[in-house]
């Protein structure tokens, strides 16, 4: 029997009817998959921030809030003020912060990831966000980190981000990969009004006619280089390795997501180890899932980013383990079957 | 200000955007009113697992699983065998069994709630399932264990319940109160095929002809006399104490809706204390959420009870009272609000 079939039969002899847990015997099911086993466990399970600037926000033509808000954001998870601080403090679940790129001096001795690429990158509306160098820069830290953590025994990782004007830069990337309209594929990002969301719309299709993202048949590198961020580079690095070293991947939402699919477009077999935690309130989120034919666990109108669309879908995962091994089967607890 | 304004100024203060926590803003803002207070608590979270057996079960007219297996599934549940055990063990969440009714003489000593009214309701397919006097055991039984609990301390109760044949007596509440027909009310239960659902269906119809419950005005005691169960009249009054003391419901899945609907036909503003944890798969459970005009937080195609969705959902619960507690606002953090 395949390990496939031996977690399928494992889970039908639990004591309930069959299919009865819904997703968590699919996730149950997937994790036995990645972990090559009956008794699969999640181990210091962790939410990465990264966190970058974005050129395209120091004017504000795509962003309602100013571009100092991710250095300050920052602060604020170093402090525990943030809403994924409160969620992964609340859930007991890790959170490290990485400064990919922000556009603020921090100090070194700031109890964060120094991994700054650039003190953001520059406004893709006139020019590339970033050197193919800087891509292949944001691919190794990622990686560096995600290897560290995964020496210190987490097998499970949420990446989330903070970055001010990313929702543009993921909008672009979606709308290069699947071939949707600008208009599709941008929403409102943390709050723009309606006229803010026209200007966005209109700035978003000048920067795919310059970048030629409806044309062009585009490397991952090549696109993150034209639109895309450190934050969002960086964590495609991320999930690469999290890939390679058979780690459990939990997607967050619509920024996550469009660094997933430029990992996607590396290795398609990533898709085996990705839990998609929810589906975002940001319009272009669902295009997203549609595209990678992804079911997510959660659907609360969230919009935040952070990872707490991830975070909250933790205890989720960790039940479908949980009922995989600690459940009775009908046979151990003497329970008869079905009479028909 | 109201209490209402004064909770949505200090969710809108936090440091996010306005409405990005989305579901969890909602709930934080009703449990604040629940307890009149802008910083709520949730303590001593249970659950609570009301078992009962049916007389239409003895002869597997409508259950794939014999009788017995209700029986057995308490002694599954006292030695943490059960779905709801891993769950609620994995969350922290306490977790008390009451044999409302089982058909089956425990030991006193067995660690669960002794509450029996009898050995089983009779065969609702032939008379009533209970007299009016055991409905109002059940209710003041069902009190008197949320009394107890929110003595000890506990603030927020999640219902489940166990009992072959229950899904039949569910089908018929929500026919009575609806008007929907058998057959849009009946649905699988714990696993019935093509043929079993048609013979379900059947015996329900005859069922509803000989209590009149598509034509007669009955209140919830005498509805609950004729199809009732008696872990489905026990839980109808915890659902009707817990309200009165101000306690937090988590509302699981068809069964249990069930039962809330004949408390919401005694007392209409209960449903201000409750949080819809999930939507079943059991079909008719998405009509009693429309009724009820209630949206739950997870759709992952649960159909187990136990309280096996509450339970899931209450980590939700506790990051949204978390969030509006912990979290800090744009000014404590000194973050920049809009531009724009």
């Amino acid at each position: 029997m395949t390990i496939r079939e031996q977690l399928e039969n494992k889970i039908n002899q639990k004591t309930k009817p069959p299919g009865a847990l819904g997703r968590l015997e699919e996730i149950a099911l997937q994790i036995g998959i990645i972990q090559q086993t009956l008794q699969p466990v999640i181990t210091k399970p962790h939410i990465i921030v990264f966190a970058g600037d974005h050129g395209i926000a120091t004017e504000g033509k795509v962003n309602p809030y100013p571009q100092s808000v991710t250095a300050q954001m920052i602060y604020n998870f170093v402090n525990g003020g943030a809403a994924i601080n409160v969620f992964c403090k609340q859930l007991g679940v890790e959170l490290l912060v990485v400064n990919a790129g922000v556009n603020h001096a921090f100090d070194s001795s700031l109890p964060i990831i120094h991994a700054s690429v650039e003190k953001g990158t520059a406004d893709y509306s006139l020019q590339n966000a970033m050197s193919m160098e800087q891509v292949a820069e944001c691919f190794e830290k990622g990686a560096a980190i995600v290897h560290n953590i995964f020496l210190e025994g987490s097998n499970c990782l949420g990446f989330g981000e903070m970055g001010i004007g990313n929702t543009s830069s993921a909008a672009l990337i979606l709308h290069h990969y699947s071939g949707l309209r600008i208009s599709d594929c941008v929403g409102r990002g943390t709050g723009s009004s309606d006229e803010q969301l026209r200007q966005k719309q209109g700035v978003l299709e000048e920067v795919s006619r310059l970048h030629h993202l409806a044309s062009a048949n585009l490397s991952s590198q090549e696109l993150l280089s034209r639109v895309g961020g450190f934050e969002i580079a960086m964590m495609t690095g991320a999930y690469l390795k999290a890939k390679e070293l058979g780690m459990i991947i939990v997607v967050d939402g619509f920024i996550a997501t469009a660094s997933l699919l430029a990992a996607y477009h590396l290795d398609k077999t990533i898709l085996d180890h990705c839990v998609f935690a929810h589906c975002s309130d940001e319009s272009g989120h669902q295009h997203m899932l549609n595209y990678l034919n992804a079911k997510p666990l959660l659907q609360l109108g969230l919009r935040l980013g952070e990872g707490t669309g991830a975070v909250l879908a933790m205890p989720l995962i960790q039940n479908a383990v949980a009922f995989l091994n600690e459940m009775a089967s009908f046979d151990s607890a003497g329970i008869d079957g079905k009479t028909t």
